[in-house]
């Protein structure tokens, strides 16, 4: 009864998805730990899995019989492969985002999944699962009647040098790309990028901020601040509009506090913090489903329509403020 | 058709009100001035009101003819002798608090003005007027049902070593007594004193912090902090439990900040700043009433309410948290 | 020492404005009223200004020898010969939104106050004398560092059948064109028009909501949501994002009551009650300037700023999402 | 490695501790279970522990070899008999509130466990893990200097006939109880309770709301308002003001919606969705240390200090407003 987990890539979230399954959840456990980096995998299981057994290949530990199901969480460029290898040996696969680095790759693993006529497939997307965005998803559906615009800022503290602008979507948008399609039961029709002047605390390679403006088929309007060195915290906030009012997401539990003539609570400043609780409850969903061989949550579906999306924000933000359109084929009967 | 009044005293506060007469309010003007300190007088009469006569005494400037009402705002303990002569003058008077400093010297102005037959007195209670106590008042008149308890606390950054134990009681809590009784409609019957540790910024000759626990005739349970050395601010905070819900006094208006890791919004240091706005609409009151003759707001009843009141309290606090009544004679016709 | 208003048009604000002075406000009086509904004048006269002459045109009030200095709370068509008028007269002049009804017409006083040497003219806006406004600007100035990105709302519960499309920037985004100038310290130089789906309690005429994106010299980018059918109340956000972190408008006070499981507070419905105290301040404020033989607060200028920016917005809304360009001519020196 | 846990008493919160360790929780199964009314037990076992035993009394399965550790969960006065078994069996033990019935039951328990000589025993005062209040103890600690004050509420929306005043101690005070000597690390000294008039929505036989007064060793004054018809909902209030500033409780997460004219967001009815989350924190915990053969979190001394301050505050219920003293004796080393 207990479902027996392979995880490949052991690495920040590797190790730490791994600590879930052992320590945390209860109806699984990792049974096997594959990474190139073999040093990682050999601590991994010294600290949390004695008894998972290490595998050479990704590939050698989807195909271990023991294995009824499979963590990526690997590099994003190896994503794919590795899914489209569960998805050959029909076992549930549970793939941190991207689920590849292209929508053509993406497509693939639809198409695949299609083929083999069953759900295997949960993607990363974990705010689906925060406690906050479920809650303000339901109160737009009970309260605020439909949707007709979206607010949203997603900020963050500071930026390594490395960072560059179309990283503002591929790493940062992403999330927000995927949580108002499932928050607002829509899709996308175009992307447009407005810029202010950049922040001092920028440097040459980086728009920052940035603002990315979202249309979708119901013709919702979504604008989203991204920025990445807003200094003062990691802050994410969303207000939907709708027909007959407004809700907005909760702030993170914080003490209000009164100190030295300010009424004060404390802002978080590391995004690991912020969805931590979710993770949780994303992982608890994928072990249910996947004891009955099968998957739930963030399709590869959603993981293809987030990549067209993200394209086509990078390329709106090289199109001076002009909207860009975003096209999916027609949706998978699978995905309905 | 403009009021013509007179102020005797003219330190602080009997120069913060000329100015708002003068410069602030409409419907009347400053005629006279009048101050032991000569100087005083002759210098608010320079920098506010040059058309102002200047009196050698109180009593004169209230016998003068081109004065038709009185500010009291000198000493505490001259309060009752001019008031009474402005009664005796039948002439409207607006006396900053105390009323009176004892009891009796309030009741007398009580029974002069009963006397009288009309109300000429008006005593600077401000926070009635102050824009969240009446909203206060209104909410729980429309919505939380009838009173049952209420929670309060009035704490004040820092005080002198001069400041001691009873003056919690007359010199801070008194507004407290004031507005509860007005907020409430309601009058007390017994007082109690609790202590917890005194706080280590206070001394010797002060028990800080104190709660004072006040029941009215229609069995409320009142408690309030007095915390006269907390610190971080000067913070007035009431909270109402009625019957089908909870009001609580709004905060002072103050920008939410994100700033530094925190969520922060500015408090009030400094007790002058947290009332200003209710002693423009208290004068603007007292000028109304005073132009038809009369006087409005808070009575000279009410001043002897709040000394009775706060003899008990200031009893309280010497009998080691047992409760000590608090008895008022039938209330006059005249405050009804 | 008083001042002598006369007022030109005793419609609803007029008939405030009136009221303001005579009840309110110390250091003015009004002596004259004028109408081209004449028992207009006539009822204001009865019920608030029993001393003042009444004028058969704007023309002889401005005129006339006790007349000091004249308040324009006609229709907005009437504004411009009168506000010229008072300038030929070298009377200070309060002229309510708009100064004019063409960008050339405000240009025109512009160039008559200009030619006149000294400043005359105070526009209406009022938002920069409420308490709100003038806390944030110094938020921005003390603490968030320089701005970068505004984001705001205007939201208003329902509009008659009569209001449409350009009335959306004429009559709702003209206040926010003016305060943020004066906010930001800084003028537009383009204006852009998203709209989302139309809302179902809107009608054929009026696409509503519109989101407009206004860019600033100093490249600033402010967003700026106007619902003006959004049914549940009337609600003014504005959020300022600086290099340091952000600051909020914050809410009008309202009492936090907790009942039948809700945690509650009022939100205004009525545009009139949001901004009623700084009407008080910014009249002070013209009484204070005009008894110098002066003007000061928003100017010609900002009145002539507001107009251009405002039709560029209008020309914005059939710009199907692309930017229009705004251009003001240098500033005159006595703006400066 | 799995910790074989047997619960005794399958009603409403040993069924929900039951589908916790079975559904929710890493580590540990059930593997026996025990209740007085077979049906209930075999219910439980086929819905959420098809593998566990059945076991005629709470004696025999706690003697089953194959339990580790034991949950006790049947109705309070069964408490101490089985607490004492499975200190006797050696047995990690998680006993619901109460520990006993009594004081002297407590005492039995904890001189038991002394004699043993090592903790077995938790008792489930389940908010020392709520994240709210290990957000205040920290914010206590880090922030506000020494603990002076403390002011609470316990409030519920409605209670049956049979809720009588005293039942507002042992059923409702009893977590803040705890939880206060937790947050605060001290120890109390004596009660004291106060009355305001009886609520509309009270009978005959019960005091309510009433006012607890608990002072502490360290001098620290806590007033606790219990009301258990407050019709608006169930809210727990805290806030503690030290030397340099306060902290309080956060709400329980709610979106901020704005809809008719109300700003507001939901309060919660019902007392089991108050602190949730912190049952599956305070298991996992019971897990960990069981695990290792020990016990951790709220002791056997905890729930004999609840028990000897419950009884004082319900002989302060009679006492007229005086003081009731709390002794307890000398804490054995165990506990420190
Ligand atoms: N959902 C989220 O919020 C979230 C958060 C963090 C990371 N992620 C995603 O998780 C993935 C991993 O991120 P991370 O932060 O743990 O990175 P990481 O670099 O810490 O770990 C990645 C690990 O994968 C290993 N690896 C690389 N290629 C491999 C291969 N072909 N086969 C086996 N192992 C391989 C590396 O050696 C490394 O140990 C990324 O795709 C990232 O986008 C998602
Ligand atoms: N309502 C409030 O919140 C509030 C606030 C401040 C002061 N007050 C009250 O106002 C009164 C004055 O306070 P203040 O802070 O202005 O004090 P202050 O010492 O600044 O001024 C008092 C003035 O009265 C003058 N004076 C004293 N005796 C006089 C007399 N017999 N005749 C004429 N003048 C005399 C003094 O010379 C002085 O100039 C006090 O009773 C105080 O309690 C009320
Ligand atoms: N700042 C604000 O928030 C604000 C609010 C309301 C109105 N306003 C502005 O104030 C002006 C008046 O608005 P209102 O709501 O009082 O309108 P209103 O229609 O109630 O009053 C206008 C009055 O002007 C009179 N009038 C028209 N033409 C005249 C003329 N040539 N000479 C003399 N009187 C004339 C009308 O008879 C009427 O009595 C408008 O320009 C409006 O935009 C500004
Ligand atoms: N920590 C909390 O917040 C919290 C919440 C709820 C209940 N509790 C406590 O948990 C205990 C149980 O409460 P409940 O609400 O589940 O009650 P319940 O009546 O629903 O369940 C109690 C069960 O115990 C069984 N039982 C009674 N005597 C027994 C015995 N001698 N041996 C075996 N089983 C026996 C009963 O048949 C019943 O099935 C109580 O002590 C209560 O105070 C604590």
């Amino acid at each position: 009864m207990t479902l027996k987990i392979g995880v490949i890539g052991t690495g920040m979230i590797g190790r730490d998805h791994t600590r879930r399954i052992q320590q945390v959840l209860a109806g699984a456990e990792v049974v096997a730990l594959s990474d190139v980096n073999l040093a990682s995998a050999e601590s991994v299981r010294a600290d949390l899995a004695p008894n998972a057994k290490l595998y050479q290949t990704g590939e050698e530990l989807i195909a271990a019989p023991e294995v009824d199901a499979v963590l990526v969480t690997s590099w994003g460029a190896t994503h794919e492969p590795y899914v489209l290898a569960a998805v050959a040996a029909g076992k549930p696969v549970f793939c941190e985002k991207p689920l590849a680095t292209t929508a053509e790759g993406a497509r693939r693993i639809v198409e695949a999944e299609v083929a083999h006529g069953k759900r295997l497939v949960q993607v990363g997307f974990m705010r689906r699962y925060d406690a906050g965005y479920v809650a303000l998803k339901d109160a737009v559906q009970q309260h605020t009647g439909a949707p007709i615009l979206v607010h949203a800022a997603h900020r963050n503290p500071a930026v390594p040098e490395a960072y560059v602008t179309p990283m503002a979507i591929h790493d940062t948008l992403i999330h927000e790309i995927d949580v108002f399609r499932w928050l607002l039961d829509d899709d996308y029709v175009s992307a447009r990028v407005l810029y202010p002047r950049n922040a001092a605390r920028s440097h040459g390679k980086l728009r920052d901020p940035q603002v990315v403006v979202l249309e979708t088929k119901k013709g919702v309007l979504i604008d989203v601040e991204i920025f990445v060195n807003c200094h003062y915290g990691y802050d994410i906030q969303c207000e939907v509009v709708g027909e007959d009012g407004t809700a907005r997401l909760p702030e993170p539990m914080a003490i209000d506090m009164r100190l030295g003539a300010k009424r004060q609570s404390r802002i978080l400043t590391d995004w690991k913090d912020r969805f931590v609780a979710s993770y949780d409850v994303e992982l608890q969903d994928f072990i249910a489903a996947a004891a009955k061989g099968s998957a739930t949550g963030p399709s590869a579906w959603d993981g293809y329509a987030a990549a067209v999306t993200s394209d086509a924000c990078v390329q709106a933000q090289e199109s001076a403020g002009q909207a860009v359109a975003i096209e999916l084929p027609a949706r998978p009967a699978l995905y309905e």
